[in-house]
């Protein structure tokens, strides 16, 4: 009797503990991430797409929408949200940031977009005017915002972002800054999202500044080496697409291990030592014997020690 | 020891006569049809894709594909085919029927396009023409057919339907005869596909005549009236989106179960009774008190004693 009584005691003792450091934890913690969809193709259920809120807060916004509904599922099953998978794509994602205008990064906010409610849509000025000549017409779809072809149902407001300006994430407690990246043809876009002096940094797909000829990855490393070093910046979330045997010829502008390497090394090189800062793959392409591959050569190949975090659809990631 | 081999022989028999009627089911059976999505709307992991073959035939043709990946992965898990997921989309499915150019009909496609091999797109000519403009852009993803933007990959053949004219399916035994209906802003489009003389009749999204005010299915019933007399056509496929609730001006070129059954009692006019005849409800949207409640309406207006079929994803149907 009295040995079950320190028992519950103890358990009492134990949880509260817990509790605390819990408490202590999200204090201390910057972001939630929610990842909704986490492969660069083909599985329609699975697409880019990742919920970013401040710690306590389920004011979302979503960066990038390939794939909504599914994912939203998913991290209600796992019971991240407290509300149903309805009320997270209305009520608590209050804002898309497009990274630019591929589908694989956008098809779920279209096809959620007939159950959704009005919110603004973020992205550089192309991608928006994709979204009004190819997604948001009377062909593809039925133009759901309040641009381009006529009848405009108004739901969502295009935003267009302004590359280096601080643009607040309408009712949110979050900022963004973008920043232009080279993706072959596109352009496509790094979103900063800030909240209380600390940052996540997001990068839409991206080929390596050598194979794109382009300074873009070597701009946004300086822009960002002040806030790594100040340890503002909590995470940065890129894309590898490919592993190594993909030849630079049809990498058509995306990363592999190594270049991927070859970045951060760059960034490394601005900010002193990168070891256990947080580095979120992103966009990894089936077939799964390839996402296995990119893992082992980023694995072998992390030379700077590097946390590599590979986001789990519908799994909280507390940065 | 002696109850055993009794037993043994036995078990071997009822498999010999389980086999052969198995067999025997095949060989009167027309055709094969591997639901890849089912619903019209916001779960991008099901929406409206549909496998079809002869019985026995690996050679398939695909109407609409919302969804193709996923849908392909559980008919797998299912063991439905002797074969991967990959060799699926690369090898079985020959070619593509698409209804019209919204995207929750195609996006399965555009999606796999990277991974697919070469094969016909077959559609009426305003669907094509949207693939060139909207779809296989290099804006919204890369051209991977052979007429619109250039570069043109030249992985896919546009064929165009010419409405009421029989199209042999390339690399099937399967052909196809289109019909005009009316979504909307949109010609959608009815496929009756054909093999040796037996009949399925898929629907693309479709509103009633009256609401449309026009007679495309009239004029449909009319066409495939005598092959229903006549016991050639095996079911009909159509759509049914929304509850008996939804007001007439809100259908959007959608069917309810009151206005399904409408049409089925003018199609009964022209037929006979329609007692057992095998209709395949495709497109219900969410959520699942919708999907629910569109059945229970249908099961309650059924006076014609259809063969109410509700398609799931991955589970094979044999016609």
């Amino acid at each position: 009797m009295i040995g079950r009584k320190i028992f519950h005691a103890f358990s009492i003792f134990i949880f509260v503990i817990f509790s605390l450091s819990a408490k202590a934890q999200n204090r201390n913690s910057s972001f939630k991430i929610v990842p909704l969809g986490v492969k660069g193709g083909i599985d329609e259920s699975n697409l880019s797409a990742y919920m970013i809120a401040p710690q306590g807060s389920n004011s979302y916004v979503c960066l990038d929408a390939g794939t909504l509904h599914y994912g939203i599922e998913k991290a209600v099953e796992n019971n991240v949200f407290n509300a149903s998978a309805e009320q997270v794509l209305r009520r608590y994602i209050k804002g898309y940031l497009i990274s630019h205008s591929h589908l694989d990064h956008l098809a779920g906010l279209i096809i959620n977009s007939p159950e959704d409610t009005a919110k603004n849509i973020y992205a550089l000025g192309d991608c928006i005017e994709t979204f009004k000549t190819q997604y948001f017409t009377w062909k593809s779809w039925a133009n759901f915002a309040d641009e381009g072809e006529t009848p405009q149902l108004k739901k969502y407001h295009y935003k267009v972002l302004e590359t280096g300006a601080e643009t607040p994430l309408t009712n949110t407690e979050m900022q963004v800054k973008a920043f232009p990246l080279s993706h072959s043809n596109l352009t496509s876009t790094a979103f900063l999202v800030s909240h209380n002096d600390h940052y996540v940094l997001y990068l839409g797909d991206t080929g390596p500044d050598e194979v794109e000829k382009s300074h873009n990855l070597e701009a946004l490393w300086q822009a960002v080496a002040p806030l790594i070093k100040g340890k503002k910046l909590k995470a940065i979330m890129i894309e590898v697409s490919f592993p190594d045997e993909q030849p630079d010829k049809t990498l058509f502008g995306h990363l592999t291990p190594r270049w991927l390497m070859k970045e951060m090394h760059q960034l490394g090189g601005m900010t002193g030592s990168l070891a256990g800062f947080k580095l979120i793959v992103t966009h990894v392409k089936p077939p799964e014997s390839s996402i296995e591959r990119i893992k082992a050569q980023l694995a072998a190949e992390n030379d700077l020690k590097l946390d590599l975090i590979y986001p789990v659809q519908g799994k909280p990631i507390n940065l």
